[in-house]
């Protein structure tokens, strides 16, 4: 058997499994994976480094399979390459309940997979992420412990997508020679020929961006291996435009859309074993092929030994520091120094906008906490995210924590889950709050996988004032707060804006965004309490000493209303307690009893925000009041927008009195 | 008064009124507007085609600022080429409250605003949108009565925004050769130099996509002429890159970050009409500059007038034809054909798929009304959107009417409000539910401009099965319904289908979003019914002969199990309704007679829906049932999907009986 011939048994053992399980489950995508199977067999079984046995080990490249759907080339390969979660019935399992296959790769089913993939282009940004991570841990613990390449496989319509344009052009400005992009440049997409929708030059637009870019034919072993060693020697990104054949192998549906999405049926599978001399059953891999990529598997996982003795070798400080933050492990004195600003801010009792006090608290955090990376899209001044200790990264300088990350944030919020998946740093980024939009669906998939992301968006209501309706969130909470999995936090003052980013540091498996505001907000909480009390999502905030008449909720910038609109009524006689509420989502984790002594009883309920009603109901019940928004914003100063949409402490006073009387 | 000294005077008019206006309401950004004086200056006085008396004649050249941030410039402009709108006192009036001079443009506060910006890169894609439009009206009608060009002001920041790239490469494969892009090339974004995050060689880029491409000096009138007038005369759209200073003859602040979104300060002001020789009082403009200024407003009205006699001579049909497109009038035939499909339907008791209903009555509608354009982005055979009328568009050939948009979500969805905008259109789109999430801040701008666009939105559930949690919605529905001025519909069958698809295209002022399932649904109307019952947003589908014990709300595929439930419960003797909920917003639009009868008394009130709770609290209260998702989806097929999470009618039933008995 010549190396080609065992190169294509080898590669069409990842076609015939990936042709198989979709055939079995009814459901799936065969093109990519017949298609990239040369590809995939030259950079796993000759480049890629890894090792089946440690699949989580910290310095093994990252492949990203950005074009998800071709999920059984990826699990094929782990299969093949000895990857203990990914066994046959696995395979044969694909795409069934309960299954590590699912449709498109899952980030936690199973060791292996770096990154979620499926929603087009997020892997390409993702990757993006890790190659930054990369380089800002080398830089920090040198390159005999970090020193590693992010792979992507992408598609047609990864590149399509506009969060591909934000991925690549940061990845080209910060020169992240060790991200290499092949892309599968099959010409094929769901409705048919790319060209139907596109004329773009893909090597040109990247090379407009600064990426080193190459062009080969993706069934040729020796282009793709020279390709691949010249990415590696370059000193920018790279791409490689794969040549391909869509369903490579398929008698009739090869280089077709026809290919793409479903099974290929009996009678082209049987011309395609044929076709390409694979004359053996279903989910058959004959012996020597599998234990040719077995052995490829062991022979990679030479070099986590020699890592694991550069790591013995190090100081017993510097060990237990890359642990540390390898595991997400927050530095033991954090907790103590928050502490210690909370007392202070208990005495002090600042007014300031809450994006300020993120500020100030941040400026504690990153003395403490090493691992933290900053960032805003383009609005470092606006959102206060950046601090003494976080210098600039720069494209020739990866010792800063504070990346600039251009009017990208959509690739940011991606690029921030690549960096947490890669571990061993914790990003957090800076933007408007009605730019969550932008990065929608970057921000579902750090839910999805569980990713400690952290975002700080500020100018979080109509108080951003004279920008107006396209700038003004009133949507937002509620749209954010339907999300599974991620914490919405609205803190009220400074204080609470501590617990809140206290809270969000310590959920190692919760995404977060802090809401904050550009106004100016009174301090709510006056004397020191040594819990976070807004651990629980919402406490008493004040208490009424005769049984309550009226209680009032509230988040962010209204409780400072809520507070006012309390004085007046106590003055009036009427007994009113107020309730914060910096976040729902802890709120539901409390026990039936909390929430009920919380909600309580009284019988006016009334909540402020200035969002919409919705998701309120859980509070005051569908007979309660709201004052908050029901459209969108306006353009003006914002104390006269507060006037002009009647979210007041008078509005809550004649509220809560309209309703004892009635 | 040279030639050039008039034109920097006219200039200086601009920048003036802008810094003045920004310095008044001491908010607002200078930066653009006296970077781009001189651009716009060319453009308006030598290019655009428009008539300040009849601002919103058919054939005007759009002119769209997606740099909204400058929007001084374009109300200085307005006020300028004597748009009635735009008077002095609403410059002096610059983002407060009732004022049209809004901060960011703002679409319906006074005529002459094409489009609403601000959210970057979403006037680009506009542009896109009116360009499609201008040349599909074109082949429609003829030249001699759509002929005109789509300019845009483009910032940095709408260049780094993913939606740039979608919104590009499919004007370049468009060929839209009438769409000019002006690059405000002034290399200063908010956190300072561009070059801190982007290496980005623009013009290669958009190169690489099939424009024209031109680099000038964005303050020489004479190199500004001849490039608009090579722009006009290509075969393919252009972007010109301008070189400018931001804050043009701003003594100290020019060309820095520090003078694009703050006022100047009297001292700077000071030194600027120093140093552009500008000695007028604030919003003072000399009389011969204001005169220049009218002229050039007054002498582009020729071409309206010109317009008008031609289309004075067309005959009556095409005349009638033409304006009723543009008014947005549906043809009066259309209501009876629905009917008549409608009464087919109630015969053939059709089960189906809601994606195939909708193509079935996609069918009907575009047999009559000639002016919707479908589309899909790369998902045409999956959401069903193309029927038998609709050819595709291409490159050379816009007498089609189905956009093969690509894998471009956000930029299908901003070009299809650009197309909305501009008139004579209705365009649809399709697209995967859950990936909403990707155009979600264009969908947003629809609503805000009240723009009659209709996103068909398939596999709207777990229903969709296998793919798995990343392609099922599951909190779509809660944040859909959270966008103030959109209507979300999710129908139950093929009736409730043709019944929401009535109310999208009757809703001349509001955007639509039709949710729809890949899997089979049974027909639910048993009879038909004149009226559109959706119409009321819920209504009853099955009473009770009883006083009912329970109710169930459902909407879309989750009727069918309602349904399914109350047969049980009536079989057990337990009087049971269900009402149907295919849209939360228009039911919210009832009066409140209707909104209580519907709702009802029944002690025990069920929702089913395959999303999580919020929003449902308004028909079931605190303290009902909710059968539904309240985490992220899971691959598999889609019936054990349901019974996985428990959304079957047997929970339903479980949920009342216990609720009858506790």
């Amino acid at each position: 058997m010549t190396d080609l011939e065992k190169h294509q048994r080898m590669a069409n053992a990842i076609r015939f499994l990936s042709v198989d399980a979709v055939e079995q489950a009814n459901s799936g995508h065969p093109g990519l994976p017949m298609g990239a199977a040369d590809i995939a067999t030259v950079l796993f079984t000759q480049f890629l480094k890894f090792d089946p046995t440690a699949p989580n080990w910290a310095d093994r490249d990252r492949f990203v399979l950005s074009a998800g759907h071709g999920s059984m080339l990826q699990y094929s390969l782990l299969y093949l390459l000895g990857y203990e979660d990914f066994t046959l019935d696995q395979l044969k399992n694909f795409r069934q309940i309960g299954a590590l296959t699912a449709g498109h790769p899952e980030y936690g089913h199973g060791a292996g997979i770096e990154t979620t993939t499926g929603p087009l282009g997020q892997g390409l940004a993702n990757a993006v992420g890790m190659a930054i991570a990369e380089r800002l841990l080398e830089t920090r613990f040198g390159s005999d412990l970090v020193d590693h390449y992010t792979y992507v496989l992408a598609g047609d319509g990864c590149l399509m997508e506009g969060i591909s344009q934000e991925a690549l052009s940061l990845a080209g400005h910060l020169k992240l020679n060790k991200l290499i992009v092949i892309w599968d440049d099959n010409g094929i997409s769901i409705d048919g020929a790319v060209s139907l929708t596109d004329s773009t030059d893909q090597v040109a637009r990247f090379a407009a961006s600064g990426w080193n870019t190459l062009s080969i034919d993706g069934h040729d072993p020796s282009a793709i291996e020279t390709a691949i060693r010249q990415a590696q020697a370059s000193d920018r990104p790279t791409l490689i435009a794969a040549k391909t054949t869509i369903g490579f192998g398929a008698p009739t549906k090869a280089g077709t859309a026809k290919v793409h999405g479903a099974p290929l049926g009996a009678d082209e599978i049987k011309g395609a074993r044929e076709a390409l001399n694979w004359p053996h059953d279903a989910f058959d891999v004959p012996s020597d092929i599998l234990d040719a990529w077995r052995i490829a598997g062991l022979k990679s996982a030479h070099a986590r030994k020699d890592w694991e003795k550069r790591f013995a070798n190090k100081d017993a400080d510097t060990r237990a520091e890359f642990e540390r933050r390898l595991r997400g492990d927050l530095p033991a004195d954090l907790h103590e120094a928050l502490q210690a600003y909370k007392k202070q801010l208990a005495d002090d009792q600042p007014t300031m906008a809450t994006r300020k006090a993120s500020e100030a608290v941040l400026s504690v955090i990153n003395g403490v906490v090493p691992e933290t990376i900053g960032g805003s899209a383009d609005l470092t001044g606006s959102n206060n995210t950046k601090t003494e200790q976080t210098a600039p990264v720069t494209p020739d300088d990866f010792s800063g924590r504070y990346i600039h990350w251009g009017v990208r944030e959509h690739g940011m919020a991606a690029a921030m889950n690549g960096m947490a998946l890669h571990g061993g740093l914790i990003p957090y980024s800076g933007g408007f709050l009605v730019f969550s939009d932008y990065c929608r669906p970057a921000i579902r998939l750090a839910a999805l996988m569980k990713q400690r992301v952290i975002h700080v968006m500020t100018h979080d209501s109509i108080g951003l004032g004279e920008d107006g309706p396209t700038h003004q969130p009133v949507e937002h909470y509620a749209a954010l707060r339907a999300i599974p999995g991620l914490n919405f936090f609205r803190p009220a003052d400074i204080t609470e804006t501590l617990e809140c980013w206290q809270l969000a540091l310590e959920a190692k498996e919760t995404p977060s965004i802090l809401a904050l505001t550009r106004q100016n907000l009174a301090s709510q909480r006056k004397t020191y309490e040594d819990k976070n009390l807004c651990a629980r999502g919402a406490y008493v905030l004040i208490d009424s000493d005769d049984e309550a008449q009226v209680t009032i909720f509230a988040s962010g910038s209204e409780v400072e209303i809520a507070t006012a609109a309390h004085a007046k009524l106590t003055e009036e006689g009427i007994a009113t307690r107020v309730v914060s509420v910096p976040c729902f989502e802890l709120f539901e984790q409390q026990s039936d009893d909390y929430q009920d002594a919380v909600v309580g009883n009284s019988p006016v309920k009334i909540a402020v925000e200035a969002g919409i009603r919705m998701g309120w109901d859980r509070f005051i019940g569908t007979g309660g009041a709201f004052i908050g928004m029901s459209g969108f914003g306006a353009s003006g100063p914002y104390k006269s927008l507060y006037e002009h949409f009647g979210i007041t402490s008078d509005a809550v006073v004649a509220a809560a009195k309209s309703r004892i009387s009635g």
